[in-house]
C-alpha cells in the first residue's frame, strides 16, 4: 500500500494563480484605459518614475536596514511565483509518510525521498530522520527553522506595509514640485496642460504603486505566511512523529488539534 | 401537547428587509438624484466601469486566493437572502423539540424534521440524534461546524473590507489617467468639461461601490455572523441535551447562559 | 427624620443643557454665518437633502437591521431630552431609603414610591421590594435589565458611529454626480457657478450631518451610557440591601467600592 | 542638619517654559509670515472667527456635560502656567522631611510647612500628620485624591482631542459656506478673489486651532497627568511613611521601586 | 588561544549605510527632479521654511519638554552615525571574553578592556567585573542602564511622531497663508503663479520633512532600539556570567534563550 500511497499525493507546487492573475489583469487593465483615452506616451515621463520609485526605495531603506529591504525582494519573489500547500493535503501527505514508515520501516523512506523535492523543508526533514537522528531533536531544529520563518515573513510584510504608505507620499511630492514649477512659469499657457499632466502622473505612480502592488502583495504575503506555518507545523509534526516511531493514529489526532475546522483530515476510517 | 408545540412556531426564514431594502433605497436616491440634474447618459461609461470594478476585483485577487474571493460572493448572497433568526425563537424552538423529544421519546421528532428544512443546521442535528448517534458525538460534530461556518464568513468580511479600501483608490487612479490624458491635450476647449466628467465619474464608481456596497456588507456580515454563530450554539445545546435525554429545564438554563440577558427565555413557569 | 430624607432630595430630571445648547448654538452659528454672507435661499436644494440624508439612513440599514436603526432613535430621544443623574446624588437617595426602611420598616417606602416616578427603574426597584419580592431576586433581575441597557445603548452608538462615517461619504458621492453633470454642460458659462455650488452643498450637508450631529450624539451617548450603567447599579445595590433588610452602613461601603474616587459619598458621620 | 536638609531644596514651581515658548513661537511665526506677505487685516474675519471657535466649543459641548468642557479649561490654565517636579527632586525632598521627622520628631515639621506652600497636595499631607491623624488613614485619603486627580486630566485631555478632531470639519463647514455663497453670486469676478479668501479663512484658523492648540495641549496635558501621578504618589508613600514613624531607609526603597530606572535615588551612602 | 580570540572579533562601530545612504538618495533624487524641471530657486522660500520647520518644532515642544526635545536630536545623531551590531556577533564576542576569563582569570581581561572601547557599555560592565564588583551587582545596575536607554530611545521616537504628524499641518497652515494672500490681492493677474507656487512650497517642505525624515527616523529608532536592548542585554549576561564565574556552556544556553531563532549561535562544538 505504500507506493500507493506515495502515488496518491505526488507533491507539486503549483504557481499561486490568484497572484500571478490579480498582478496581470490590474495592470492590464490600467493599460486598456489609457489606450482607450489615446496616446500612451503621456504615461511615461523618466523623472516622475525616478522620484516615486526611487523615493520609496530610499525613504524605504532609512526605516530598514540594507539586509531586511533586500530580503523582502526575496520573499516577494516566493510569494509571487509559489503557491502554499492545502493544509488538508499536506496532513494527508504526512499520513501517508508515516504509515509507509510504520509498515516498511523508516528507512523504506529513502525511496520517497526524490519525489518530495518540490517541498524542501519536508524533504530535509525526512531525510534527518532517515539518516538516524532522535525524533526529538529534528523537532526542536524544525521547529526554530518554522519560527525563523515566519518571523522573516513578517518583517517582509513590514517593510511592504510601510513602503505602501511612503509611495503615495513620495506621488504628492513629486506632483508638488511639478506644481510649482510649472506655476513660476505661467508665460506660455499653452505649456500649462502638458505640464499639469506631468506633474499628477508622480501621483498616479504612487497611488498604482501602493493599492496595485505594495499593499495587496503585503497582505498576501501575511496570508500565507500564517498558511506556511501551518504546514510546516504540520510538517515538523509529521517527521517527529516518524523519528520517534509513534501510531500513525496519534500523529491524526495531533494534526487534527492544530488544523482549522473545517480542513481536519480522517485518515483511517 | 407536541403538536400543539410544533404549531406554535413553524420556522420560516425571511428575506433581510433591511439590507435589500438598504441597497435598493440608496441606489434609489441615486438614479433620482442623477435624473433629477439631467442627463443620465453622462453617467456611463465603460472604461470607467472597467478600471474601478475590473481593478478592486483584481488587486483583491492578488490579496487572497481565487477561493477565498469565490467563497466570499456565496457569503454574500446568503447575507442578502436570509435574514438571521432572532436568538429568543431559536431558543423557545429548541425548548419545544426538547420537551417533545422528553415527552413522546426522541423518534417522535422524525414527524417533525420536515418543518425544519429552512433551519437545515437543526434539522441536520436533529436527525442525527433521531439515527441514535450519541449526545456528546452530536455536540463534537456540529460545534466543528459552527467554528468552521463563522471562520468562513469572518474571512469574507475580511475580503470586503480589503476591497472596500481599495475601491475608492482605483477610482482615483482612474480619475488621475483621466486628467492626464485630458491636460496632454488641451488644443480643443470644448472638450474640457465632458473629459473631466468622465474623469470624476471612476471617482464616483469607487465612493458608491465603497461606501453603498462593500462597507455596509461587510458590517452587516460581521453583524450577521455573531448573531448566527449564537443562533447555532443553541441548536447545539439543544440536539445535544435532546441526545443526552437530559431534563428540558436543565437545557432552559444552559441556553439562556450564553443568551444576552434582554433575549432570555422563560419557557417553564 | 424619614419625611425629612424624602424632602431633602425631591427626585427632578432636568433637560441636558449641554446636548440641547450645543446643537442649538451650533446650528445657530451656522445659520448666522449663512445670513452674514447673502441668501439663505442658495443653501437649501431638495435633491442635495435626499442623497445626503436619504442615502445615510439608507447605506446605515444595509449594515445594521430595521430594529436597530429604529432603537437608535428612540434611545437618541432619551439622550436629548433627559440628563443622567448625578452618581453621588442618587447614592445618597439611596442612603436616604435605606435608612427610611431601617427605621419605619420596608413598608413605609409604600408612601414615597410616587416620589420616585421621574426615575422609573428605581421606582420598580422600590416596588418590587414593598411587594415583599427576596432581595437577591430582585438584585438578580434588575442586574439584567442593567446590563440589557448598556447592551441597547452601545447598539445605539455603533449605529451612530457607523452613520457618522457615511454621511461624509454620500455627501462626496452627492458633490461627484453634481460636478459631472456640470461638466457634462459648460455650453453656458453663466450656469457654471451656480451648478458648483448646488454641488458643493451635499459635502456641506455631510460634513454637518457627521460633525454637529452624529459624531457628538455618537460621543455623548457613550459617556451617558457608562454614567447610567453606574447610577443604575448604584440603584440596584441599594434595592437589594432594602430587599435582604441590612445595615444601611454595609450599603454605603459597597456603593462607595463602586463610584469614581471624586465622587464617594459620606452618608453617616 | 534639619534646617540644612530644608534649605538644600526649597520648593519652587516654575512656569512651564516649553508650552509657553511653544505656544509663544507658533504664534510668532505665523503672524511673522503674515506680515511678509503683506496685508494682516485679511486674516481677521469675525464671522469666520464665530463658526470655527464657537463651532468647536457647541459641537464638543454636546459630545460632553457643561462640567467637563468647564473643567477641561480650568486643567488647561494648569498645565500652560505650571511645571511639575522632577520625580527625582521630589523624592529627594520626601526623603529630607523623613530625616527631619525621624530625628526631631513629627511634630518639628510644622516648622517647614509654610515652606511647601507651592506643593499644596504634600502640605495637606504633612499638616494631616502633623495634626496626628494615623500613617494609614492619611494614605487612604491621599491616594483617592491622586487617582480623582488624574482621572479628571484624562478627561479634560479627551475632551480636547475630541475639540481637535472638531475644529478641522468646523473650518471645512466654513468653508464651504463661503464657496456656496461665492459661486452662486459670480456676477462681478471682481470679488471672487476676496470671497475665496475670506472662504479659506475658517479651514486656516481651523488647521491652527488644532494643530497649534489642540493636539499640542492634550499631548502635554497627558504626558504631565501621568508625571504628576508619580510625583504625587511619592508625596502619599512618604507622607505615610511619617506618619507610620517608619525608618527612611525603607521608604528609599518602597520610592525607588516606583521609580523610572533613569530616576532613582540614592539618599543615603 | 585568549589572544586568537580577541583577533577573531575586535568591535569595530560602522557607520549605518542604510540610514545614511536612504536619506541622501531621497534627497538626492528630490534635487535631480527640480534641476530636470529648471530653477532651483524657485524651491527656496525663507518664510516658507521659517513656518514649517519653525512651526514642527515649536508645535512638538509644547507637545513635550524642552529636555525631551533635546534628548531627542542626541538620540538622532546616534541612529544615523553608528550601526548596532549583529545579535549573534555579541554573542560571539561574549562567548570569547568568557572561555578567555574561564582559561586565564577574570584578570586577564584587563588587556582586552582597550579593544572595546567602540562599544563602551561591554567595556563599562567588563571593567566593573575586573574591579571586583560582584556578578549580581553588576548585572542589577547594567539592566537598569538597559532599560532607561530603551525607555529614552522609545521617548525620542514618540517626539518623531508627534513631529511627523505635526509638520504636513505646518505645510497645510503654511499655504493657507499664502492662497488668501494671494486671493486678497489679484489685481495683476501676472502675480498669481509665482504666488501660488510659494504658496504650495510650504506644503511641499511639509511632505519632504515628514516622508523622507520624521516618519523613516521614528521607525528606524524602533528598530534599533529593540536590537539595541538585545544586544545590550547579552552584554549584562555575558558580564553577570564572568562576574559569576560560571561555565561558558551555560552561558551559550542563556544568551541562546533570548536570541531569535534564526541568530542562534554555537560557540562549542
Amino acid at each position: 500500500m505504500a507506493d500507493e500511497e506515495i502515488r496518491v499525493a505526488p507533491i507539486r507546487r503549483t504557481l499561486d494563480h490568484a497572484t500571478i492573475l490579480g498582478l496581470l489583469g490590474a495592470f492590464a487593465l490600467i493599460v486598456v484605459a489609457i489606450y482607450l483615452g489615446g496616446s500612451f506616451g503621456a504615461f511615461v515621463d523618466l523623472p516622475a518614475i525616478l522620484i516615486v520609485f526611487g523615493g520609496t526605495i530610499t525613504a524605504t531603506m532609512i526605516c530598514f536596514s540594507l539586509g531586511e529591504v533586500r530580503g523582502t525582494v526575496t520573499v516577494i519573489g516566493k510569494t509571487l511565483f509559489q503557491s502554499i500547500r492545502e493544509p488538508s493535503h499536506a496532513a494527508v501527505h504526512v499520513m501517508q509518510l508515516a504509515s509507509m514508515a510504520r509498515r516498511h520501516g523508516i528507512l523504506s523512506l529513502q525511496d520517497v525521498l526524490d519525489t518530495l523535492r518540490f517541498e524542501p523543508f519536508l524533504q530535509k526533514g525526512v531525510s534527518m530522520v532517515v539518516d538516524g537522528i532522535p525524533g526529538d531533536e529534528v523537532e526542536s531544529i524544525l521547529r526554530r527553522d518554522v519560527v525563523a520563518r515566519a518571523q522573516r515573513h513578517m518583517r517582509a510584510a513590514s517593510v511592504l506595509r510601510r513602503a505602501s504608505e511612503l509611495a503615495p507620499a513620495m506621488g504628492l511630492i513629486g506632483t508638488l514640485i511639478g506644481l510649482v514649477q510649472m506655476l513660476s512659469n505661467l508665460e506660455d499657457p499653452s505649456t500649462i496642460g502638458p505640464s499639469m499632466a506631468i506633474a499628477l502622473l508622480t501621483t498616479f505612480y504612487g497611488a498604482v504603486l501602493a493599492n496595485v502592488v505594495l499593499v495587496p502583495l503585503a497582505t498576501k504575503l501575511e496570508r500565507n505566511s500564517s498558511l506556511e506555518e501551518l504546514v510546516n507545523t504540520i510538517y515538523v509534526l509529521g517527521v517527529a512523529s516518524i523519528g520517534r516511531q509513534e501510531n500513525p493514529r496519534r500523529l491524526e489526532m495531533l494534526v487534527n488539534s492544530i488544523m482549522p475546522p473545517a480542513n481536519r483530515i480522517r485518515f483511517f476510517d
